[in-house]
């Protein structure tokens, strides 16, 4: 690609690169005879003007960067499909980067977005991620930023997420009320937030209803990919013939499990219960349909653009943004997967 | 978000500006000490060099922009995924922004990536793009450039493909094998050349099997989703009860006629087969598993990248590159829901 500079630009017009730059700025004081020259010449050249000059002087790129960790969960193609939308009625293009879960490509994506200066920034962290230095460098720049569904809690920013701790509770409370007793936990890797909240509410629910908790019972899907809901539905069947609930991470393994089960008849509902995470559109599809907790991915678009777009007028305005977090609700869904059959 | 220049850096050490500049890219001809001072100094004010000027000194970017129509159908979340594994091992950083079918989105996404001197740009094009404007100037910019899976014939760039024709006529011939005589196609919308193909690909498989072709059988996809595979489901059988067989454009609207045909008690294989197209991992886990063509989404990221590397050392070494099309091998997937059943 050959750069074409200003300069080249004024040399083959004979005039000084000031009365380019000006032309192509559409100022006032350039005849409108040679801003036409100059623009033609631009155009024949395909002269690009430096997008960071052109920001330095608007003080917006009208860019997001949205950094997420995979796209094989519709949970985030849902999401990016709704930011997409509020940002296009608000004049603003999208960058996705993705992750992949690994927390030094989530470093040098935020590097680069700082380094091409987008306006904002939206992040749902990768499994291996904190409130790491990259997350800090954004605070300290200022730059609006939003979290959302894979947070960090001690990142002083606006967050947008469910209780993913209650929603996980009534999704095993469910299992409990349609006579479960032995609940096996197919749960997420140990570092992010949401596996351990989810976690935590399987606990708690348990607690609830005075079922022993047991830690041979939870398996840890380190990729929480449908495959690895084959292989442990076939390890519990294996381990604990006489488990009669399951409720996993997310729909994805929860599909993996039915898939299994079906191949091997072992009925659900009436042998073993299951209930996912998330409401894919897909688990309606199955039989038996999936059972599921319901998370809002469209509205926790809307909202974290809302909350971006707040905070860039506060920028605009002067005026003072404190950062809040936003808790959106779930709701448990029941379909044939979990219910009592006689 | 406050911009510290490296004008603010010289006043505030009492040097000049071109001894900023110099220290910050380690020119020989300044003292340890005094760009040990800017550095620091740079580092706590947060000062970000300016990318446009990195660019021009090394050339490169290090960025790969991709424009994809959507992430809903896990094909390009694979081709996504392949692409983004290739780009790191080589060390490049992909920026991914999705068209939503939209050619006045890929013209502004287009133009983004010009702007932000990305060194190399992947199309998989929009249902309504063509070889329009936008393309146009990526090619007469010479910026390495790669088409994926939806391309335009017309452009003059390096392309990589399947052969939809006969990959669709491949799958039409398998049902006519399998005793399928009134077939009809849930065909993409008008634009897409792969859309094209594989309705040509049907035409041409009921020509060499003297099945008479009705138009009245071709139903047009608009957004190529589940839900049009449930109303389509329904109509076809409302207006030919005795349909034995359906071509859908793509898994997932296949998936939808599955779950149509599943909740109203349509025998399938028995009364009606089915065959979709891409080999989603989903159209294994249904009831009854769904036959298919597989699509190499993997093959078709590395490939892409690939191309793209050798096009880009092309130009490092200033040798010449002719843009070449690659096509990759496709293959009918047999399954039960397409399968006879006496």
């Amino acid at each position: 690609m050959k750069d074409i500079t200003l300069k080249e630009i004024a040399t083959k017009l004979g005039i000084s690169i000031t009365t380019v730059s000006k032309a192509l700025k559409d100022y006032p004081d350039v005849s409108e005879k040679t801003k036409k020259a100059v623009t033609a010449l631009a155009q024949e050249l395909h002269y690009t003007p430096n997008s960071f000059a052109v920001n330095l002087r608007t003080k917006e790129s009208k860019t997001i960067g949205l950094i997420i960790p995979e796209v094989m969960h519709h949970f985030f193609s849902n999401v990016i499909n709704a930011i997409i939308d509020e940002a296009e009625k608000n004049g603003y293009l999208v960058i996705i980067l993705q992750s992949n879960e690994s927390l030094s490509l989530e470093k040098k994506q935020v590097e680069l977005l700082i380094n091409k200066r987008v306006d904002v920034i939206l992040i749902s962290l990768s499994n291996e991620s904190n409130n790491d230095e990259h997350i800090q460098e954004i605070i300290n720049r200022n730059i609006p930023f939003v979290m959302f569904d894979k947070i960090s809690k001690l990142s002083k920013c606006s967050k947008v997420v469910i209780d993913d701790q209650k929603a996980a509770f009534n999704a095993v409370q469910h299992l409990i009320d349609n006579g479960c007793r032995k609940i096996a936990h197919l749960r997420g890797p140990l570092n992010p937030q949401n596996s351990i909240d989810r976690y935590i509410g399987y606990k708690k629910a348990l607690e609830k209803n005075n079922i022993p908790y047991d830690s041979k019972l939870v398996y840890t899907c380190e990729n929480v990919t449908f495959q690895e809901g084959i292989d442990y539905a076939k390890q519990v069947m294996e381990e604990h013939p006489d488990v009669d609930g399951i409720f996993a991470i997310t729909d994805l393994v929860a599909v993996g499990v039915l898939s299994y089960f079906n191949d091997h008849q072992i009925k659900v509902p009436e042998q073993v219960k299951i209930i996912g995470f998330s409401n894919w559109f897909m688990s309606q599809v199955l039989t038996p349909k999936l059972s599921t907790v319901d998370q809002p991915s469209n509205e926790m678009g809307i909202t974290s653009f809302n909350l971006l777009l707040e905070e860039m007028n506060c920028h605009k305005n002067e005026t003072e943004f404190t950062p809040r977090t936003v808790e959106l609700q779930t709701k448990v869904i029941i379909r044939e997967s979990s219910i009592k059959k006689e």
